[in-house]
Protein backbone atom coordinates (compact mmCIF):
# COMPACT_ATOMS: atom_id res chain seq x y z
CA UNK A 1 0.00 0.00 0.00
CA UNK A 2 1.44 3.27 -0.92
CA UNK A 3 0.49 6.44 -2.74
CA UNK A 4 2.90 8.11 -4.88
CA UNK A 5 2.74 11.46 -5.76
CA UNK A 6 3.63 12.17 -9.23
CA UNK A 7 4.48 15.49 -10.58
CA UNK A 8 2.41 16.02 -14.28
CA UNK A 9 4.15 18.63 -15.12
CA UNK A 10 3.23 22.18 -16.03
CA UNK A 11 0.18 21.36 -18.36
CA UNK A 12 0.88 19.64 -21.25
CA UNK A 13 0.72 15.81 -21.15
CA UNK A 14 3.73 15.22 -22.86
CA UNK A 15 5.74 16.76 -20.25
CA UNK A 16 5.19 14.08 -18.23
CA UNK A 17 8.28 11.81 -16.91
CA UNK A 18 9.00 8.13 -18.17
CA UNK A 19 8.52 7.05 -14.87
CA UNK A 20 5.46 9.39 -13.55
CA UNK A 21 4.09 7.77 -17.54
CA UNK A 22 4.81 3.88 -16.19
CA UNK A 23 3.26 3.94 -12.47
CA UNK A 24 -0.01 6.07 -13.22
CA UNK A 25 -0.42 3.22 -16.24
CA UNK A 26 0.21 0.34 -13.59
CA UNK A 27 -1.71 1.95 -10.50
CA UNK A 28 -4.84 0.66 -9.22
CA UNK A 29 -6.45 3.86 -8.57
CA UNK A 30 -5.20 7.21 -10.49
CA UNK A 31 -6.02 10.36 -8.71
CA UNK A 32 -5.84 14.07 -9.85
CA UNK A 33 -5.33 17.10 -8.76
CA UNK A 34 -7.58 20.31 -10.09
CA UNK A 35 -5.22 21.64 -12.46
CA UNK A 36 -4.32 18.19 -14.05
CA UNK A 37 -6.11 18.46 -17.72
CA UNK A 38 -9.24 16.55 -18.16
CA UNK A 39 -7.45 14.96 -21.28
CA UNK A 40 -4.20 13.73 -19.27
CA UNK A 41 -6.46 12.54 -16.44
CA UNK A 42 -8.75 10.84 -18.66
CA UNK A 43 -5.97 9.09 -20.58
CA UNK A 44 -5.50 6.79 -17.17
CA UNK A 45 -9.14 6.84 -16.29
CA UNK A 46 -8.34 8.93 -13.78
CA UNK A 47 -10.67 9.91 -10.72
CA UNK A 48 -10.30 14.28 -10.22
CA UNK A 49 -10.63 15.05 -6.66
CA UNK A 50 -10.17 18.41 -5.32
CA UNK A 51 -10.09 18.45 -1.62
CA UNK A 52 -7.94 16.66 1.67
CA UNK A 53 -10.87 14.93 2.90
CA UNK A 54 -11.37 12.99 -0.91
CA UNK A 55 -7.75 12.00 -1.05
CA UNK A 56 -8.02 10.74 2.75
CA UNK A 57 -11.14 9.11 2.50
CA UNK A 58 -9.13 7.08 -0.75
CA UNK A 59 -6.85 6.37 0.73
CA UNK A 60 -8.35 4.68 3.45
CA UNK A 61 -10.62 2.62 1.66
CA UNK A 62 -8.00 1.26 -0.66
CA UNK A 63 -5.70 0.69 1.56
CA UNK A 64 -8.06 -2.27 3.39
CA UNK A 65 -7.60 -3.51 -0.62
CA UNK A 66 -4.05 -3.28 -0.39
CA UNK A 67 -4.01 -0.83 -3.37
CA UNK A 68 -1.69 1.24 -4.96
CA UNK A 69 -2.29 5.00 -5.90
CA UNK A 70 -0.87 6.75 -8.54
CA UNK A 71 -1.79 10.67 -7.71
CA UNK A 72 -1.10 13.29 -10.01
CA UNK A 73 0.00 16.80 -9.30
CA UNK A 74 0.55 19.30 -11.29
CA UNK A 75 4.07 20.88 -11.57
CA UNK A 76 6.47 18.94 -9.32
CA UNK A 77 4.28 17.64 -6.03
CA UNK A 78 6.52 19.54 -3.68
CA UNK A 79 6.87 22.82 -4.72
CA UNK A 80 3.63 25.10 -3.91
CA UNK A 81 1.98 21.67 -3.98
CA UNK A 82 0.19 21.61 -1.10
CA UNK A 83 0.97 17.89 -0.71
CA UNK A 84 2.49 18.40 3.22
CA UNK A 85 -0.73 18.29 4.76
CA UNK A 86 -2.02 15.39 2.90
CA UNK A 87 0.57 12.86 3.39
CA UNK A 88 1.24 14.08 6.84
CA UNK A 89 -2.54 13.05 7.67
CA UNK A 90 -1.32 9.38 5.72
CA UNK A 91 1.65 9.39 7.51
CA UNK A 92 -0.33 8.88 11.00
CA UNK A 93 -2.90 6.39 9.14
CA UNK A 94 0.54 4.33 8.11
CA UNK A 95 0.76 4.75 4.68
CA UNK A 96 3.68 6.47 3.00
CA UNK A 97 3.90 8.74 -0.27
CA UNK A 98 7.05 8.61 -2.47
CA UNK A 99 7.51 11.55 -4.96
CA UNK A 100 8.08 11.00 -8.39
CA UNK A 101 9.98 14.43 -9.37
CA UNK A 102 7.99 16.65 -12.35
CA UNK A 103 8.89 20.11 -14.20
CA UNK A 104 8.16 22.28 -11.92
CA UNK A 105 5.39 24.90 -13.16
CA UNK A 106 8.32 27.68 -11.53
CA UNK A 107 11.11 26.40 -13.81
CA UNK A 108 9.41 24.61 -17.02
CA UNK A 109 7.01 27.20 -18.00
CA UNK A 110 9.77 30.17 -18.32
CA UNK A 111 11.98 27.87 -20.03
CA UNK A 112 9.40 26.30 -22.45
CA UNK A 113 9.03 29.69 -23.52
CA UNK A 114 12.65 30.21 -23.98
CA UNK A 115 13.45 32.47 -20.66
CA UNK A 116 16.60 31.68 -19.30
CA UNK A 117 16.15 31.52 -15.46
CA UNK A 118 19.89 31.74 -14.74
CA UNK A 119 22.66 33.29 -16.75
CA UNK A 120 26.28 33.85 -16.43
CA UNK A 121 25.31 37.68 -14.93
CA UNK A 122 22.75 35.89 -13.14
CA UNK A 123 23.78 32.96 -11.06
CA UNK A 124 20.06 32.89 -8.99
CA UNK A 125 16.53 32.95 -9.07
CA UNK A 126 13.83 33.19 -6.68
CA UNK A 127 10.60 31.73 -6.84
CA UNK A 128 7.47 33.39 -4.55
CA UNK A 129 3.45 32.90 -4.52
CA UNK A 130 1.55 36.48 -5.01
CA UNK A 131 -0.43 35.33 -2.29
CA UNK A 132 0.55 33.57 1.36
CA UNK A 133 -1.18 31.28 3.78
CA UNK A 134 -3.19 33.70 5.50
CA UNK A 135 -4.86 34.77 2.23
CA UNK A 136 -2.28 38.54 2.19
CA UNK A 137 -0.06 39.62 -0.67
CA UNK A 138 3.66 38.68 -0.93
CA UNK A 139 4.85 40.83 1.35
CA UNK A 140 7.97 43.23 -0.73
CA UNK A 141 10.62 42.54 2.15
CA UNK A 142 10.42 39.10 1.04
CA UNK A 143 11.17 39.89 -2.61
CA UNK A 144 14.81 39.85 -3.18
CA UNK A 145 16.43 42.76 -4.75
CA UNK A 146 18.74 40.62 -7.31
CA UNK A 147 18.33 37.73 -9.60
CA UNK A 148 15.57 36.36 -11.95
CA UNK A 149 12.03 36.43 -9.88
CA UNK A 150 9.01 34.15 -10.51
CA UNK A 151 5.58 34.53 -9.13
CA UNK A 152 3.19 31.89 -9.60
CA UNK A 153 -0.53 32.31 -9.05
CA UNK A 154 -0.50 36.17 -9.93
CA UNK A 155 -3.35 36.32 -11.89
CA UNK A 156 -6.28 37.54 -9.83
CA UNK A 157 -4.04 40.32 -7.81
CA UNK A 158 -2.02 41.47 -10.40
CA UNK A 159 -2.00 45.20 -9.50
CA UNK A 160 -1.53 45.50 -6.07
CA UNK A 161 1.49 42.48 -6.88
CA UNK A 162 3.12 45.46 -9.02
CA UNK A 163 3.13 47.63 -5.90
CA UNK A 164 5.07 45.41 -3.86
CA UNK A 165 7.15 44.22 -6.68
CA UNK A 166 8.39 47.84 -7.42
CA UNK A 167 9.37 48.86 -4.01
CA UNK A 168 11.80 45.94 -4.81
CA UNK A 169 12.67 46.16 -8.05
CA UNK A 170 13.40 48.84 -10.81
CA UNK A 171 10.36 49.62 -12.66
CA UNK A 172 12.68 49.27 -15.89
CA UNK A 173 13.19 45.62 -15.25
CA UNK A 174 12.07 43.48 -18.25
CA UNK A 175 8.84 41.46 -17.04
CA UNK A 176 7.15 38.43 -19.18
CA UNK A 177 3.52 37.26 -18.11
CA UNK A 178 2.78 33.99 -19.74
CA UNK A 179 -0.60 32.32 -20.04
CA UNK A 180 -1.30 28.41 -20.00
CA UNK A 181 2.46 27.42 -19.69
CA UNK A 182 3.47 24.59 -21.99
CA UNK A 183 -0.55 24.36 -23.42
CA UNK A 184 -1.27 24.26 -26.97
CA UNK A 185 -3.25 28.03 -25.73
CA UNK A 186 0.25 29.19 -24.54
CA UNK A 187 0.71 33.02 -24.55
CA UNK A 188 3.47 35.23 -23.45
CA UNK A 189 3.93 39.07 -23.32
CA UNK A 190 7.62 41.31 -22.86
CA UNK A 191 7.37 44.37 -21.37
CA UNK A 192 8.38 46.12 -18.35
CA UNK A 193 7.35 46.32 -14.95
CA UNK A 194 5.92 49.45 -14.72
CA UNK A 195 3.78 48.34 -17.30
CA UNK A 196 3.01 44.61 -15.42
CA UNK A 197 -0.96 45.40 -14.97
CA UNK A 198 -1.75 46.40 -18.57
CA UNK A 199 0.76 43.20 -19.88
CA UNK A 200 -1.32 40.78 -18.02
CA UNK A 201 -4.55 42.31 -19.44
CA UNK A 202 -6.69 39.74 -21.12
CA UNK A 203 -4.77 36.79 -20.30
CA UNK A 204 -5.83 33.75 -18.91
CA UNK A 205 -4.88 32.27 -15.71
CA UNK A 206 -2.99 30.03 -14.82
CA UNK A 207 -0.38 32.96 -15.01
CA UNK A 208 3.19 32.83 -14.66
CA UNK A 209 5.43 36.34 -13.57
CA UNK A 210 9.30 36.66 -14.58
CA UNK A 211 11.03 39.34 -13.74
CA UNK A 212 14.40 39.96 -14.77
CA UNK A 213 17.08 40.79 -16.95
CA UNK A 214 17.55 37.25 -18.37
CA UNK A 215 13.86 37.69 -20.13
CA UNK A 216 16.22 39.58 -22.97
CA UNK A 217 17.93 36.03 -24.19
CA UNK A 218 13.52 34.70 -24.75
CA UNK A 219 14.32 36.12 -28.58
CA UNK A 220 17.29 33.59 -29.54
CA UNK A 221 14.66 30.39 -28.61
CA UNK A 222 11.95 29.40 -30.61
CA UNK A 223 8.90 31.36 -28.72
CA UNK A 224 5.71 33.33 -29.98
CA UNK A 225 6.28 37.05 -28.54
CA UNK A 226 3.02 38.98 -28.43
CA UNK A 227 4.49 43.03 -28.16
CA UNK B 1 16.85 22.54 -39.44
CA UNK B 2 16.26 22.91 -35.79
CA UNK B 3 18.09 22.03 -32.75
CA UNK B 4 16.02 20.55 -29.79
CA UNK B 5 17.69 21.74 -26.03
CA UNK B 6 16.04 19.05 -24.39
CA UNK B 7 15.98 18.94 -20.37
CA UNK B 8 17.38 15.48 -19.84
CA UNK B 9 15.92 15.63 -15.59
CA UNK B 10 18.39 15.70 -12.88
CA UNK B 11 19.85 11.95 -13.84
CA UNK B 12 17.94 9.19 -13.75
CA UNK B 13 16.86 8.19 -17.60
CA UNK B 14 13.43 7.51 -16.49
CA UNK B 15 13.19 11.47 -15.38
CA UNK B 16 13.29 12.26 -19.15
CA UNK B 17 9.68 13.46 -20.37
CA UNK B 18 7.88 11.98 -23.01
CA UNK B 19 8.21 14.91 -25.35
CA UNK B 20 11.99 14.80 -24.90
CA UNK B 21 12.18 10.71 -25.16
CA UNK B 22 9.86 11.24 -28.71
CA UNK B 23 12.15 14.03 -30.22
CA UNK B 24 15.36 12.21 -29.03
CA UNK B 25 13.96 8.83 -30.51
CA UNK B 26 13.44 10.52 -34.24
CA UNK B 27 16.15 13.14 -34.57
CA UNK B 28 18.70 12.83 -37.13
CA UNK B 29 21.77 13.41 -34.42
CA UNK B 30 21.78 12.93 -30.16
CA UNK B 31 24.14 15.44 -28.63
CA UNK B 32 25.24 14.60 -24.83
CA UNK B 33 26.35 16.54 -22.61
CA UNK B 34 28.79 16.08 -19.67
CA UNK B 35 26.17 15.29 -17.22
CA UNK B 36 24.40 12.88 -18.87
CA UNK B 37 24.79 9.26 -18.12
CA UNK B 38 26.17 7.20 -20.22
CA UNK B 39 23.28 4.88 -20.18
CA UNK B 40 20.41 7.55 -21.50
CA UNK B 41 23.24 8.50 -24.25
CA UNK B 42 23.64 5.21 -25.65
CA UNK B 43 19.78 4.51 -25.17
CA UNK B 44 19.72 7.17 -27.87
CA UNK B 45 22.92 6.41 -30.16
CA UNK B 46 23.87 9.78 -29.29
CA UNK B 47 27.49 11.77 -29.02
CA UNK B 48 29.17 12.86 -25.99
CA UNK B 49 30.38 16.99 -26.31
CA UNK B 50 32.37 18.86 -24.19
CA UNK B 51 32.93 22.62 -25.60
CA UNK B 52 30.87 24.95 -27.46
CA UNK B 53 32.67 24.33 -30.23
CA UNK B 54 32.07 20.69 -30.67
CA UNK B 55 28.03 21.55 -30.57
CA UNK B 56 28.80 24.55 -33.21
CA UNK B 57 30.45 22.77 -35.62
CA UNK B 58 27.78 19.69 -35.58
CA UNK B 59 25.32 21.97 -35.92
CA UNK B 60 27.12 24.10 -38.95
CA UNK B 61 27.77 20.71 -40.76
CA UNK B 62 24.26 19.20 -39.70
CA UNK B 63 22.19 22.49 -41.06
CA UNK B 64 23.76 22.17 -44.71
CA UNK B 65 21.90 18.45 -44.48
CA UNK B 66 18.79 19.97 -43.50
CA UNK B 67 19.16 17.20 -40.10
CA UNK B 68 17.35 17.73 -36.89
CA UNK B 69 19.61 17.69 -33.80
CA UNK B 70 18.18 16.32 -30.00
CA UNK B 71 20.67 18.03 -27.52
CA UNK B 72 20.39 16.24 -23.84
CA UNK B 73 21.22 18.61 -21.26
CA UNK B 74 21.43 17.95 -17.97
CA UNK B 75 18.69 19.22 -15.79
CA UNK B 76 16.60 21.47 -17.62
CA UNK B 77 18.05 23.07 -20.33
CA UNK B 78 17.98 27.20 -19.76
CA UNK B 79 18.25 26.60 -15.35
CA UNK B 80 22.21 27.02 -14.77
CA UNK B 81 22.27 25.45 -18.24
CA UNK B 82 24.91 27.40 -20.26
CA UNK B 83 22.54 26.97 -23.43
CA UNK B 84 22.77 31.00 -23.73
CA UNK B 85 25.92 31.27 -25.36
CA UNK B 86 25.59 28.22 -27.78
CA UNK B 87 22.36 29.18 -29.17
CA UNK B 88 23.42 32.87 -29.32
CA UNK B 89 25.88 31.25 -31.78
CA UNK B 90 23.46 29.15 -33.77
CA UNK B 91 21.27 32.36 -33.71
CA UNK B 92 23.54 34.25 -35.82
CA UNK B 93 23.73 30.77 -37.93
CA UNK B 94 20.37 31.81 -38.38
CA UNK B 95 19.35 27.92 -36.52
CA UNK B 96 16.73 28.55 -33.74
CA UNK B 97 16.85 26.59 -30.61
CA UNK B 98 13.83 24.87 -29.47
CA UNK B 99 13.33 24.36 -25.27
CA UNK B 100 11.84 21.29 -23.99
CA UNK B 101 11.57 21.57 -20.61
CA UNK B 102 12.87 18.87 -18.20
CA UNK B 103 12.96 18.31 -14.44
CA UNK B 104 15.56 20.76 -13.24
CA UNK B 105 18.31 19.11 -10.57
CA UNK B 106 17.10 22.28 -8.61
CA UNK B 107 13.41 21.27 -7.78
CA UNK B 108 13.46 17.31 -8.91
CA UNK B 109 16.50 16.31 -6.35
CA UNK B 110 15.01 17.60 -3.41
CA UNK B 111 11.66 16.39 -3.85
CA UNK B 112 12.47 13.44 -5.00
CA UNK B 113 14.30 13.38 -1.46
CA UNK B 114 11.28 13.67 -0.15
CA UNK B 115 12.21 17.65 0.16
CA UNK B 116 9.36 19.83 0.11
CA UNK B 117 10.63 23.70 -1.47
CA UNK B 118 7.93 25.42 -0.08
CA UNK B 119 5.67 24.95 2.61
CA UNK B 120 2.43 26.61 4.37
CA UNK B 121 5.16 28.54 6.28
CA UNK B 122 8.05 28.87 3.53
CA UNK B 123 6.02 30.67 0.17
CA UNK B 124 9.13 30.90 -1.44
CA UNK B 125 12.97 29.49 -2.36
CA UNK B 126 15.86 30.58 -4.04
CA UNK B 127 18.32 28.58 -6.24
CA UNK B 128 22.13 29.86 -6.53
CA UNK B 129 25.19 28.15 -7.22
CA UNK B 130 27.98 28.21 -5.08
CA UNK B 131 30.34 29.45 -7.62
CA UNK B 132 29.84 32.53 -10.31
CA UNK B 133 31.30 32.92 -13.53
CA UNK B 134 34.23 34.87 -12.43
CA UNK B 135 35.73 31.96 -10.44
CA UNK B 136 34.51 33.75 -7.13
CA UNK B 137 32.19 31.85 -4.27
CA UNK B 138 28.92 33.24 -3.66
CA UNK B 139 28.94 36.88 -2.36
CA UNK B 140 26.62 36.31 1.11
CA UNK B 141 25.14 39.59 0.11
CA UNK B 142 22.85 37.49 -2.45
CA UNK B 143 22.00 34.52 0.06
CA UNK B 144 18.27 35.59 0.67
CA UNK B 145 17.75 35.81 4.39
CA UNK B 146 14.17 33.73 4.40
CA UNK B 147 12.61 31.09 2.58
CA UNK B 148 14.35 27.87 0.90
CA UNK B 149 17.79 27.79 -0.26
CA UNK B 150 19.01 25.05 -2.66
CA UNK B 151 22.44 25.12 -3.41
CA UNK B 152 23.79 23.77 -6.81
CA UNK B 153 27.48 22.95 -7.86
CA UNK B 154 28.88 23.48 -4.39
CA UNK B 155 30.61 20.14 -3.01
CA UNK B 156 33.95 21.44 -4.20
CA UNK B 157 33.98 24.61 -1.92
CA UNK B 158 31.79 23.31 1.00
CA UNK B 159 33.85 24.58 4.08
CA UNK B 160 34.17 27.84 2.42
CA UNK B 161 30.06 28.04 1.72
CA UNK B 162 29.56 27.11 5.13
CA UNK B 163 31.20 30.59 6.40
CA UNK B 164 29.28 32.47 3.07
CA UNK B 165 25.47 30.73 4.21
CA UNK B 166 26.56 30.99 8.05
CA UNK B 167 26.63 35.14 7.26
CA UNK B 168 23.40 34.59 5.97
CA UNK B 169 21.63 32.28 7.90
CA UNK B 170 21.15 31.09 11.29
CA UNK B 171 23.88 27.74 12.15
CA UNK B 172 20.74 25.98 13.95
CA UNK B 173 18.58 25.77 10.18
CA UNK B 174 18.05 22.50 9.16
CA UNK B 175 20.34 21.31 6.60
CA UNK B 176 20.24 18.34 3.67
CA UNK B 177 23.38 17.00 1.40
CA UNK B 178 22.38 15.03 -1.48
CA UNK B 179 25.01 13.09 -3.41
CA UNK B 180 23.97 11.79 -6.68
CA UNK B 181 20.25 12.81 -6.63
CA UNK B 182 17.64 10.47 -8.24
CA UNK B 183 20.57 7.76 -8.96
CA UNK B 184 20.29 4.67 -7.95
CA UNK B 185 23.69 5.80 -6.21
CA UNK B 186 21.89 8.23 -3.90
CA UNK B 187 22.60 9.51 -0.25
CA UNK B 188 21.22 12.51 1.94
CA UNK B 189 22.53 13.30 4.65
CA UNK B 190 20.39 15.86 7.37
CA UNK B 191 21.88 17.87 10.36
CA UNK B 192 22.34 21.74 10.99
CA UNK B 193 24.30 24.30 8.60
CA UNK B 194 27.03 24.56 11.62
CA UNK B 195 27.87 21.02 10.66
CA UNK B 196 27.85 21.72 6.91
CA UNK B 197 31.07 20.68 5.94
CA UNK B 198 30.57 17.61 8.10
CA UNK B 199 27.66 15.98 6.98
CA UNK B 200 29.11 16.83 3.61
CA UNK B 201 32.33 14.76 3.96
CA UNK B 202 32.92 11.42 1.96
CA UNK B 203 29.71 12.25 -0.43
CA UNK B 204 30.56 12.16 -3.78
CA UNK B 205 29.52 14.83 -6.71
CA UNK B 206 27.17 15.57 -8.34
CA UNK B 207 26.22 17.64 -4.85
CA UNK B 208 22.39 19.76 -3.95
CA UNK B 209 22.57 21.29 -0.61
CA UNK B 210 19.20 22.60 0.64
CA UNK B 211 18.53 24.77 3.85
CA UNK B 212 15.46 25.49 4.92
CA UNK B 213 13.01 24.41 7.85
CA UNK B 214 10.68 22.17 5.23
CA UNK B 215 13.55 19.48 5.56
CA UNK B 216 12.08 18.16 8.82
CA UNK B 217 9.10 17.28 6.44
CA UNK B 218 11.42 14.84 4.99
CA UNK B 219 10.63 11.63 7.42
CA UNK B 220 7.12 11.96 6.34
CA UNK B 221 7.87 11.08 2.56
CA UNK B 222 9.79 7.88 1.66
CA UNK B 223 13.24 8.17 1.43
CA UNK B 224 16.61 7.15 3.16
CA UNK B 225 18.43 9.67 5.50
CA UNK B 226 21.91 8.58 7.12
CA UNK B 227 21.71 10.06 10.38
Amino acid sequence: MKVYLIGAGPGNPDLLTLRGYRIAQSADIVLCDRLIPDEMCRSFRGISITTIDDVVQFVTEASKKGKTIAWLKNGDPLVFGGSIEICSELFKLGVSCEVVPGVSSSTGVASGAGIPLTSPDTPLFTVITAISKDGNLVDFNAIPRKGTLVIVMGGKVISKLKGELLKARSEDEPVAVISKGSMEEEKMKIGKLRDLDLIAMGLDPPITIVVGETIRYANIYSVHIEP
